[in-house]
């Protein structure tokens, strides 16, 4: 008798009006496209077809990823689950960067400091100023975080507020054998994938997480991935996918 | 200085497919129509309008709850809220009838038996078969209910399951002075306004709360209203949609 497993799955959010657009979107909480909430659906339909059926869902508190993870829960008939949602599953804030194009800044700035922002592990862009018309002060759902609120933040910042909200959150869930789903962001995705696979901090930025593709992950008790990286419920589209997410802002 | 009052905000389900079509249908989990996603953001811009915006919301395990939950607060920027879920808000349960066409079934049974099946307080339904197309026994939802899993309901039973969620699950959120959105049913939420206004047994079968209105209720500290019948955020539109439901079925 093999040793018994939890699942989880991940999923990233389709595309965003922003996305569509190549702005650094951060925190600022901007709307599916059709095209982006048919990736959500898509989403949902892979899970029903492998009969990965979530029992629970994490989330966080932007739209991009409350609407997926509602389009694709309602395409598998799970949208009657348990949801929670935490600002610590956000996509990483983006400081001032939020609101700027991709391209622009990438002229403005030029190739070596554009990539430190985007991949750095510990650099993070200017902060946002809160007068800014995208910054979230003054925000209801982010009002219980006070000066806590982030203004900008790099990779590690995000793991550093995502690890809590994980072990105290979604692991209980894991291990009570609970299918777990967890519909986020390109970098809170990121960082659960870091700890998940142990990638270093130099290698990390290089892991690009398709949208709408639900990736697996089997783990053991410790809750180590049984296969390393886990594995797409549609590999061949995840792999054209992460290549155009990796020459975004180009 | 007046008494801390609490906020209670109603919000019945756009029209289903299965209304758009004149048929019982209690548990079956049928979809919005278009029109009932278009009635469930107008009750959301009605919240915005009036700047009464949902702390937090409870609704049910059926997908015409939650869809309108979901679209109801997106149009008012709170999508973001704690959504809680129980099969205690659940439409009724209305056992054999599920499925069949309120017309046909009025005049294969008359007037008289298609009432008492429709308002009586205290008269069921027959109960549905497990081995109906339309029963949910073996949905996973309801697994965690065992033999608990109602057949059939009539409004008593529905006031018997609710209830005990009221108590221990909304209340206590209004105590903590929430703005609270109870997302559900025509009979789920007869019941509720039922206890609310202390309604009689009798004349509880006579109210009908429109679709997609949201009617909102001031409680004082001992949780009674502060007007009776609470107040709705479009007054003339619920009025003549009232006065339409009162006529289904003819």
């Amino acid at each position: 008798m093999s040793a018994p497993t939890s699942t989880l799955v991940l999923l990233r959010h389709g595309e965003s009006d922003w996305n569509a657009k190549n702005l650094f979107t951060g925190w600022v909480d901007v709307a599916l496209t059709e095209k982006g909430e048919g990736e959500a659906r898509r989403g949902g339909e892979l899970m029903r077809e492998a009969g990965i059926l979530p029992d629970v869902v994490h989330t966080s508190l932007l739209r991009r990823a409350i609407s997926t993870t509602g389009l694709a829960l309602d395409a598998c008939d799970r949208h009657w689950i348990p949801v929670h949602r935490s600002w610590r599953l956000n996509e990483r804030h983006y400081g001032a960067l939020q609101g700027k194009n991709k391209k622009q800044t990438l002229e403005q700035y030029g190739e070596e400091q554009f990539m430190q922002w985007r991949r750095s592990f510990d650099v993070p862009p200017p902060p946002i100023d809160d007068a800014d018309e995208f910054s979230q002060a003054g925000d209801p759902r982010y009002a219980d975080l006070g000066d806590d609120m982030p203004r900008t933040e790099c990779l590690k910042d995000v793991i550093e507020r995502f690890l809590p909200y994980w072990e105290s959150a979604v692991v209980p869930d894991l291990r009570a054998g609970k299918v777990t789903l967890v519909a986020a962001h390109g970098n809170s995705l990121r960082a659960l994938v870091k700890h998940l696979d142990g990638i270093g901090d130099d290698e990390i930025a290089g892991l690009n997480i398709p949208t709408g593709m639900p990736l697996v992950y089997e783990l053991d008790a410790d809750l180590s991935p049984t296969v390393p990286g886990g594995r797409y419920l549609d590999p061949d589209a995840a792999e054209a996918a992460a290549a155009a997410v990796a020459s975004q802002g180009r």
